[in-house]
């Protein structure tokens, strides 16, 4: 099994050492990950400056590994077709830091690099703890190499990523897998207005979170609930129900 | 009638004049836009440096604008959560220089700035011009000043907004209206790998343009036949039907 591994907290994070380490015990790994964290860029790709590639030696002399200047979109668009030789079987980004979770995903560097494989055709998995402070990853990491044995022998669905959140428990606490949906994961109060010391205003992006925990099938409720949630996760964007009524209003110039 | 502005070619681009210029005949205009071009930034926010904003005059004393040092999606969001004293009716996200079709949507910021409207619960309208050169502005901005004289006693869609591509062609030369679905519309060799005078390699993001145009429901036929192209968009990435089949797999830990 070859595996190309990348995330959105860079390379020298400790969740991508974590997989890595857990990887490397199931096949063959690659990692291309940003040179430094690249946090909610989304889906952004690099077409205004060059990217340098660096190889580096991190994970062992047997994990041949890169770190690009770019967004993590950019590290599987470059490993895919430039870097690696043949395509890999399998493409995970993680372990992220901190959830990603519902409405979020939007916003998701981890997730993006998983649809960017998803779109060169190639089976993807994003992967997050869903916590920011004392994060342990060898569980989750051990959940990925299990899940990476398990869909060996499946048919990965087409045009499809799996989208996976993990409780920051230990594992005796976690009860159980759900398959989810993308649950309602907003922010109010967004901005905190400042004043610099020449007296110029800025904004910092913050905001409370605002879940909806009543939608029981949801990533939200899952991971609210111990459970480790499973999302698939397409990449078209047509809402395909409302195409009938927008032609009905026979809309013309 | 209230209408926010963005754009992702920045603030001082030809598409956001030539769209605010028209827009001013029936309603209130406010333009929040980058102070620069922010292309394929896709849905990246700004997290790790603070948000500046300045005010300035260039649409005529009528329209309040400003431009922000961020993403189309920082703009969004700060003006709806900070700089507007209320919502506006209406979103609108361009005139983009360049189509906005098929695959490519994920890497969109005209795009991700009208997603971002509708995660608030505004209808929002992403409008692209589908040509780089030789682009006039005047035809596309009067259909969109249609559109939401159109759409003003319609229902608009919820968590929905409206990606519209409009042939570079004379108004005469366009032959309709066509309501699509996202086409495939990929990339092959993208990336140009160059050495630098200190003789270190880099890359540069490019690559042929692979369209699906035998998708006769899609945007990519759509523009390609001199249609405008009105596709729903959401933003749930959610991949529904293979729900069930991942349940089947009964995966545990």
């Amino acid at each position: 099994m070859k595996i190309l591994v990348s995330n959105d907290d860079g390379i020298y994070a400790e969740g991508i050492f974590a997989l890595v380490k857990e990887l490397k015990n199931i096949g063959k790994v690659f990692v291309v990950a940003p040179d430094r964290e690249r946090s909610a860029t989304a889906h952004a790709i690099t077409m205004h400056k060059p990217l340098r590639v660096d190889k580096v030696e991190i994970f062992g002399s047997e994990v041949t590994s890169f770190k690009v200047n770019g967004t993590p979109s950019d590290c599987v668009k470059l490993a895919l077709d430039a870097l690696l030789r043949e395509p890999p079987d399998l493409v995970i980004s993680g372990i992220n830091k901190g959830p990603n979770l519902g409405t979020d995903v939007i916003y998701s560097g981890t997730v993006s690099a998983a649809i960017e494989a998803s779109i060169y055709g190639i089976p993807a998995i994003a992967v997050s703890v869903a916590s920011y402070e004392d994060v342990i990853f060898d569980y989750p990491a051990e959940v990925i190499r299990k899940l990476c044995e398990y869909i060996k022998d499946k048919e990965f669905p087409k045009d499809s990523l799996l989208n996976i959140n993990i409780p920051a428990l230990p594992k005796e606490k976690i009860k159980g897998v759900m398959i989810t949906h993308l649950g309602t994961r907003k922010y109010k109060n967004c901005f905190h207005k400042r004043c610099d010391p020449r007296g110029k205003d800025y904004y910092w992006l913050a905001g409370e979170v605002v879940e909806d925990l009543m939608d029981e099938d949801s990533d939200v409720w899952a991971i609210h609930n111990g459970y480790i949630s499973i999302t698939p996760i397409h990449f078209d964007l047509t809402k395909y129900e409302i195409m009938d009524m927008l032609k009905s209003w026979r809309i013309d110039f």
